[in-house]
Order: structure tokens, then sequence, then C-alpha cells
């Protein structure tokens, strides 16, 4: 048997020994992973910095540096992130709809952890320790495979939360890490269907692409985020310039940052040369459809290409459009399914974009921002997913778990 | 564009079409499809004769062009199962969880269709109306694609219910079938995830193995129905007679009828030789562990590969174990996750059953035969999802459905 292979199968048996255990177990187990990570600020800045030093020397983009890199604050941000995933609510065991049945058997559906969670991701070492403890809490085992440049680190933390784990007498191998950045080693994790339940890849698009096109194991995932503000004609314009400036440059690299800005042209006049004059203030490069071209000057002309464009960037694509029907209709054919939000007064167009748009966030009167996990109430997020199977939008401990129905009788028979 | 692929793009419209359709239309065409398939019940015939025919002509085994051949009865069932359909409580729109933030953001789930569904299947030509009435219930486009043998009849049916659609003013494209059984087709349509949302093949392990190899959708799926039931020391071995019985007798040759019988060692020498005389005295084959061979005369001796075997016949093995934990290792090993039962008066045996046992259907004292759509008040079923992702268990409307976030704001920024 590969390595791989038996890694995945070990995964296995602990994901059976982890779905039967309580929750104050599992919430000593994540406090005690937090103190130890903290208590190994030193060894772990060691660790991260042979990362860095790679990075560096095989000249890695400096932002790319930048995330890679682990300071004695962000070491305490994610013990901290631990502690708060373990005070979360533990979703396991939950039974949901009981009820009769008019033969007198009883049905409900009770929440079970997924089982083995396979996490794939780029760069940043935290989500090591924040994945692990997210598929903990909810019962799942977990194996992660992180990105090369930051083997080093990501060995480290994994380190220490397996000797917590045993410590805790909690199976060492509920949190596995690929020992190997090569690419094969993925290529088999992607196959080992009978052992693993989920995929869930963290990254660029690219990455994401390959893992769907590999993969036997369902993958949940977002490919991108094209985020869409639409102001209506009846919007309050003084809404609508704060909405959408916090929307774009709040922290314009991430998903949910607006990339597009859709105007109804009742209110283009009025709305768009003060509001590219504030996002200009900041730095925006705007690049409008020849209306817009014609209400604001130098624009640069946007075109066909910046409508499905995520910059995750200080650049923002801006059309003016005839009315709500063609907003929703850019949406649905530029759109990534991601998060969109309309500014509005009017309850008929409130309505109309909350039923009609289907993208996994849909917001009224509120910045695209909103869409993570913490902000809709989950607690925390393992990623966020764009296809409409199982996970829809933020996922949180809930969507790491399945509901099977359970069904008590009394000798019951067809 | 090849037909494939354009297919694919017409459902993909038709489902943003399908998705704000109003309840009280989608029923009333619904109703109509099923008067126009009874009122076409000779022309069905005959398409369904040169299916049959040619069915005969190649060989193809009697139960299989039992399962192929329509009647004026199965008609009449098959309208009788869209107007069911019909009658059902409409998912799209539902509103759960809906409640306020701190910030005073309101944050629910609203469900939406997944949009559009491929569905390839195998034999039977119902599959056709059923799968296509669920789906448009449901607000979903659908991609029907049978198999060979049933080509004439499923595009006949495929006809009316296109036909029926236009008339009631509604996309034709909401429902398509592939007009080939090419295998060149279906791997054509497995790759076109930026139309489809979700496969659903049903079929034999093979076919389902292959569609799952070949996907870049999302596919639900079951492989196979390795059923249990384990009758633990303390049951009513009356009941878990009866129960047993009925498991496997009632209708031998689908996914939830008992394939295994696991027997605790306290009670097997009571319990098995008259349930085994009952079992033979309707005609059932035992193979038994060797101490259920002690037991009991005359039965053959199970071998590995009896355990995880999917007989769907007159075949039970047979296993008597030390107790409740061997009982869940044998379930969790060579069962497929599918429905498991146990019979016993001890409140601690049912409790750990129900925890412990993660199969997508786990009952106490009642027949694995309850596995059901209809039975577990689903209403009916698309199919059953022994993969934990999004369904897990019989999957009617509701899981025909996506999740997402409703956010309503006063203005919201982070």
């Amino acid at each position: 048997m590969s390595e791989i292979r038996e890694i995945a199968r070990e995964a296995r048996e602990a994901s059976r020994i982890l779905a039967k255990v309580r929750s104050d177990r599992k919430e000593r187990a994540l406090r005690a992973m937090a103190d130890r990570i903290e208590g190994a600020t030193g060894p772990l800045l060691e660790q991260n910095g042979v990362d860095v030093r790679k990075a560096r020397e095989v000249g890695l983009p400096g932002p790319m540096v930048e995330r890679l890199a682990m300071t004695e604050r962000s070491i305490r941000e994610m013990a901290q992130g631990i502690r708060e995933v373990s005070a979360l609510p533990d979703p396991v065991g939950e039974i949901v709809r009981m009820g009769r049945r008019p033969n007198g058997l009883v049905v409900g559906r009770m929440r079970i952890p997924l089982g083995v969670v396979g996490i794939i991701y780029e760069a940043r070492p935290n989500v090591t320790a924040d994945a692990a403890a997210l598929c903990l809490k909810s019962g799942n085992a977990v194996i992660l495979r992180g990105g090369s440049e930051a083997f080093h680190s990501n060995q480290a933390i994994a380190a220490i939360l397996r000797e917590t784990l045993v410590q805790e007498d909690l199976p060492r191998e509920a949190v596995s890490m690929i020992p190997t950045t090569d690419r094969a080693a993925v290529r088999e994790m992607l196959q080992l269907e009978e052992y693993i339940d989920v995929i869930i890849p963290r990254g660029g698009e690219e990455l994401i692409r390959a893992v769907v096109a590999e993969s036997r194991i369902p993958v949940i995932k977002h490919y991108k985020g094209v985020c869409h503000v639409f102001v209506d004609a009846s919007a309050d314009l003084e809404m609508a310039e704060s909405v959408c400036l916090n929307a774009k440059v709040q922290r314009p690299a991430v998903c949910n940052a607006m990339e597009t800005l859709l105007v109804h042209q009742d209110v283009a006049e009025r709305f768009l040369p003060g509001m590219v004059a504030r996002f200009r203030e900041q730095g925006v490069e705007i690049r409008g459809c020849p209306r817009t071209k014609q209400l604001v000057s130098d624009v640069k002309e946007a075109r066909e290409e910046d409508w499905p464009a995520e910059y995750n960037d200080l650049i923002l694509a801006v059309r003016v459009v005839e009315d709500l029907d063609r907003a929703i209709d850019h949406i649905a054919r530029y759109g990534s399914d991601h998060t969109e939000s309309i500014i509005t007064r009017d309850y008929a167009s409130a309505q109309r974009f909350l039923q009609e748009v289907q993208s996994s966030v849909v917001l009224v009167n509120a910045s695209t921002r909103f869409a993570d996990g913490n902000q809709l109430g989950l607690g925390a997020e393992i990623g966020i997913s764009t296809t409409k199977l199982h996970a829809y939008g933020p996922m949180g401990l809930e969507e790491l778990c399945a509901r099977k129905f359970v069904v008590l009788g009394d000798g019951h028979v067809r």
C-alpha cells in the first residue's frame, strides 16, 4: 500500500472514532492545541523562516512572501482562531425535523460528520490550523496538503496539532499532513473515494480546475468571486455611495469585494460622477461602458474581458444598464454565483432581485463584504462554495456535516 | 457548437425562466402532462413495441425485457405518478432560519432550484416521466439520457412532455432528451459544468462508476445497497423474525432489501433455526458463518465475498457476532452506507446503534424496506445517495434545491 493510501486509510479509521467523541473532549483538545501553538512560537518562526528564505531565493513575488511569513502576532491570532472554533456549538448529533409518520414510525435527521475531509491549499500556513480546528470540532478527520512554499511551516504546525491529539487521548490520524509536495501525491489522493468524503481546494482558479478535473471525490469549490452591486433607480444615493465604496476598497484583494458596479440609467448622471471621484480618491481605476464614459471624464473603456474579470485589486468595471432586468441578465451572464447586492428603496425591485439572482449570497442595501461565514452567523468558515451542491456560499461547521435519517419503529414492516 | 452543448446551453436558459415560475403554473403543467400521457396510450405502446421487439431480437434477458415493456396499466401509473408529484409542496422560495445578526442585518436562507439536472439512466421508461416531473416541480431543467434499449419509448414520452410545456407557455427546453445513444454524447455531457449543475446516474454499479470517473459535474449516487439487520441480545425475537422476513423477501430485488443478517451470539441458538426455516419456506438460500452452520443444518458456508455482496435476490448472508461492537464493525467494514436496522429492547444498544452507524438510513425495530422517499415522508424520490455530500439517503424535492443566503440591510458596511 502506498504512503498516501495508508494515510487516507488511517484517517478513515480515525474518523470513525472522532464521530463518537463528545463535545467537551473535542473542545479541551482544541484549547490545548491553541496553547501549544502559542508555546511553540520560537520553533514555528524558525521553521517558517526556512520557507521564507527559500521563497526569497527562488524569487517568489513580494505579496506572496508576505502571505507566507508568520509573526508572533500571526501565531497568537492562529491560536485565538482555534479557541474561537472551540467555543462554537458542536453540530454533530443534532436531530432536525423529527416527526411521526401516519404509520407511527418516528423519522428524523441527525447531523453526522462527513468523515474524512481533504483540503488542498496554497501559501498561507494559518489555513493548516484553521482547517484542522474546524474539522476536529465537527468530528471529521482531515488530510491536509499545503503548498510547497509553506512546506516547513505546515509540517511544524501539523506536528504540534498531532502531538496534542495524542496527549488528549484522541487519534493522531485525525489530522494528517501529506509529507511531500509531489504532485503525484495529490493525484493519488483525489482517487481515494473509499477513504475520503470530500475535497475542498482553497487557492487560485488554476489549482481548483485541476482538482475538479482529476477528482473522483466530490469537490466543494469556488472558482472566483466576480461580485456586483446594482444601484437601482430608487436607491438612496448616499447609501449607495457608502456601500459601493466599502464593497470595493475595504479589502480589494478578497473574493467578496465588488468587481463590477451596475447603475440604473435613471440615476447614472446624478450618481456616477461623484461616486467615481470618491473611488479615485482611494486610488481605484475605473473601466467603464460607453455611457459611463459619456458621464465621467477620463474613464478607460471597458472591454468584453472586463465584465467577467476578478481583479482582486483597485480596479472597477462600471456599466450603466437600462433597468433591473438588464442588471439581472448581466449578473447571470458574467457573474460567478458568488455575491451580489442591490441598493434600492423600491419594494418590488428588492423582492425581484432577491428571488431572481441565483448567486450564493444576495443582499439588499448592504455591502458584498458581508458574504463571509463569520458575518452571516456561521461562526467561522472552511471555505465558500459557488457550486449549488451541498453548500452554497460560506460553509461553516454545519456544512462539514451530513444528515442521516434516523427511524424509530415498533416492529414496523411493509 | 455541438448538439449536446447546445442542448445544455438551452437547458441553462430554460432553468433561469423555470426558477421564477409560480407553483400553480407548474402544477397545471404537470397535470396536463399526465392527461396527455394517458391520452397517448396508443402511440406510446406502439413506440414501446419497437423497443421491445428489438430487445427480443438482440436477445436481452427476459427480466430486462419485462422492465422495458409498457402496458396500459403502467402508462396509467406513470400519469398518476406525475399527478402525485404535482400535488407535493413546492420547495422553491422557502426561507429557512431567518434571523437578525447583532449588527441588525437580517440573514436567512432561501431554497432555489439547483438549475440544470442531468439524469443518466437505464432500461425502465417510466423514469423519464418521474424524473422530469420531479425536476419541473422543483423548478429545475432536466436533461435526460435514457438507455439505448428504451430509446423509442423515451423519445415518445419526452416528446409529449415537451409539447405540453409549449402549450402551457413554459420553455420546451425545461425537459430535454439526448437524441442519441452514442456513448460519446454522455462523455461530452459530463464535461459541461458551466451548464449542468448535478448529474444523477440511476442504474447498475458499472454505469455509476463510469459516470463518476468522467464527470466534472458533481454526481449524486449510490453504488449499491448492502443492507444489514442486527438482532441484538435483547431483541423481541418474534418482532425480529417478522422484520427480517419483510426486509429480505418482500421485494428482494430492490436496494433497501436486507442482504446480511447479523445475530448476537446470546440469542443465535434460540433465534436462527426458526428464522432460517421461515426463510427457507420463502425460497431464501442461506450462506452462513461457521457458527451459523453449527446451529442450522445444511447451510452453505459464506465466503469472504458474501459479506460485501448485494445479491438483489433470494439469498441471505448470516453471521453470528459476539456483541454490538462487532456488529457495528462488520457494517462499517462491509456495508455500503445505505440502510441498517437494529432489533432490540435495550435503550443503550438502540442509542449506540443510532449514533455510531453512519449509514444514510439507520432504523430501530423497523424493516430496512422503509428506506424510501415515500415512506420517510419526502413524497417521492429522484434517487438515493450514499455519498454524504448534499443528500444522504432518499432524495426528494428539497434535495433538488440549493439554499442561497438572502441578506437584508439598511446601508450596512464593514
